[in-house]
């Protein structure tokens, strides 16, 4: 059979983060490369609770196909806990999804014609250039400091490049670098797609796993003009085996979006819906968000001292105020892929996620992605000891 | 905010199968619409005991991210059942999807490209249509008879139109029109993939609800070339709100499906699929396919036995061997969807879907697709004789 494929297909390669996922099922291996959560977090006799009470009570119901839009009382829960976020919204603002990766997709296929220039953080999520990807944008990527997206370069961007699309951005805790967009950058962001009349895309799945200082109000809630799509989801704050997400914009919007889900795979699983539906009108998710932070911002501090103590001065790393990641810098030259595949999985037995993967337009190979969400603590200080004997060795 | 939306959403419009939800919902209104399973079937218990099960022996596995191609057990089970049904194949040529519609979208992804032709059935799944008409294709529809689509016509349209595709078929109970695909022109219809060198997507979300005669094999185990893509799904044998389906295929296009998978949601949700793989090694899933079976045959025969007596004899109807659908034709001129707006809503209070939203290149207004799955045994009775005395009156 010579099949022959949509040219987007050239665009869809195995992900690192998919050949990662090998380490991650090797016992033998500590991986700090990917970005599941700590199980040991997950609300498991709740959900127990919620689901049984879900199918005895309400089987023929919740076992059912129903609006593909999402049922509407948990539209309205996700339209309740946005408003207290900042942005004022109802149950026409909220499309449920199959996680918040789905929203990538939709809101990639509504826009991006094939050309269509997208702006992304560089370094980005791998996840949002694999679901752009097979549109075929063009990428232009803005460099990040410790604030997040450097506005006067995006405003150098923008001056030079017309025509652009959306701007995808990962404001709290992003990932890959654990970095979070500061509160006048958010304003100015605003600011700048309202003069140069472009979209933003705001992907938050980290927001409520904050653990250091105040929340920074979302994007959206500067947006005057419906112009920022806001993705949020379930997956870090309940769990990620459910799949559920959500978009908020404008109504018009979400009855766009919500016609591509119809079209896509006709609806979240209604059962998982009225689940969750329940568990937020049974239990206290925000006191369950709290041990989560508790747990993280243990585990974060246990990494960064592991790695103050056994790093070379020369490997610089973020500090994160929430999320699950921090983002190392190795010394110009230096190849984090390499470094992975030589010596740190064969000899110190650790894997991590090499950055170059995550510049959609460069190739920077002196950066490294590292999780302190999945592993115990032990073995967080155990791996980073492993690699920093290895740096000091060779750096 | 002037949103310039991709060229793609010009062709996503509002379903007329969404628009007839609302029916649905009406508690006045019988409808004889949606596509909707007879929620008495659901094992509803045996569901409870395996969701219970999944989350308090394995919750930390079943609520955690998985594989995206689904977790490995899941598709040894669906290989399995292939395999008995004529389909020899192991897990790794199954991709489990969210619902068989998930199947459709990724497919147009990976093969369309703007402007290339796709063959159909006329009438065809309108769920089909709404997930390939982003990608923007090209269709041919084929006509069909009481053994399916018509394979002389579709040679004919082989020996005039080059560069297809693929072609797109539902041969089980097809829906809308309950017509099966004869055992010949399966045969015949690979003879001609082969000549013609298309790919046959074979969607069969009916195929075990067969309550008369002999389980004709699926195309796809005539496939010598790896060239037929099968659909799958569990949502008429299980529960349809735990969004589960698959896709049989070769290792390669499983592997390229996959991919797409993953940067479209990520993976289906790792719970359903524990619990879905928990009762398949639990319980008995062909005894309660059996009992379905029941259900819907007795379903079928009131119905037809109602149009039987009070239709006029110039409406001609299809007389199903499983599935849910029967398909009318009206006489020459007869505007079903003026029909049912005027008269069938309004004064008799029955909703059904008319035909013409059915045919991707015609518009024939003079056909309905009825469903006898969704309502009560009574109801079916009442509903199609107020249907009768009103087209007895017209007709």
């Amino acid at each position: 059979m010579n099949a022959r494929f949509a040219n987007r297909m050239n665009y869809v390669k195995p992900s690192a983060i998919r050949e990662l996922l090998q380490y991650g099922a090797d016992p033998n291996i500590i991986s700090f490369g990917g970005g599941y959560p700590d199980p040991s977090i997950f609300p498991v006799e709740q959900l127990n609770y919620v689901y049984q009470s879900s199918i005895t009570k309400n089987g023929r119901t919740a076992l059912q196909y129903t609006v593909s839009n999402g049922i509407p009382r948990l539209r309205e829960q996700i339209a309740q806990r946005m408003t207290r976020d900042g942005v004022p919204c109802s149950a026409e603002n909220i499309l449920v999804l199959q996680g918040g990766q789905q929203g990538l997709d939709l809101v990639a296929k509504m826009l991006i014609d094939r050309g269509d220039v997208i702006v992304t953080e560089g370094p980005t999520f791998l996840g949002a250039l694999i679901a752009f990807n097979p549109y075929e944008p063009k990428y232009v990527s803005v460099p990040m400091d410790e604030n997040g997206m450097d506005m006067d370069e995006l405003e150098r961007v923008l001056e030079r490049q017309s025509g652009i699309k959306f701007l995808y951005t990962v404001p709290d805790f992003q990932n890959p670098t654990g970095v979070t967009l500061s509160l006048e950058r958010r304003k100015r962001l605003v600011e700048l797609a309202n003069r140069y009349d472009f979209i933003v895309l705001e992907d938050s799945p980290y927001r409520e796993v904050r653990y250091e200082g105040e929340a920074i109000p979302p994007i959206k809630s500067f947006d005057t003009e419906g112009r920022v799509i806001y993705l949020g989801s379930f997956s870090k704050i309940l769990a990620p085996g459910l799949r559920l997400g959500w978009v908020v914009g404008s109504e018009s919007l979400v009855q766009q979006l919500g016609l591509l889900k119809l079209a896509a795979d006709t609806q979240c699983s209604t059962l998982n819906m009225s689940a969750v539906s329940e568990y937020l009108d049974t239990y206290d998710i925000d006191q369950h968000i709290a041990s989560i932070r508790e747990v993280y911002r243990r585990k974060k501090n246990i990494m960064l001292e592991a790695i103050r103590q056994s790093f070379p001065k020369s490997v610089k790393f973020t500090e994160p105020s929430g999320g699950m990641f921090t983002w190392l810098t190795f010394p110009e030259g230096f190849d984090a892929a390499q470094f992975m595949r030589e010596r740190a999985v064969p000899e110190a037995k650790v894997a991590f996620v090499p950055g170059a993967t995550f510049f959609p337009t460069s190739n920077k190979p002196n950066h490294a992605r590292l999780s302190y969400a999945t592993q115990s603590n032990d073995s967080i200080v155990k791996g980073i000891g492993a690699l920093g004997d290895l740096l000091t060795a060779m750096l």
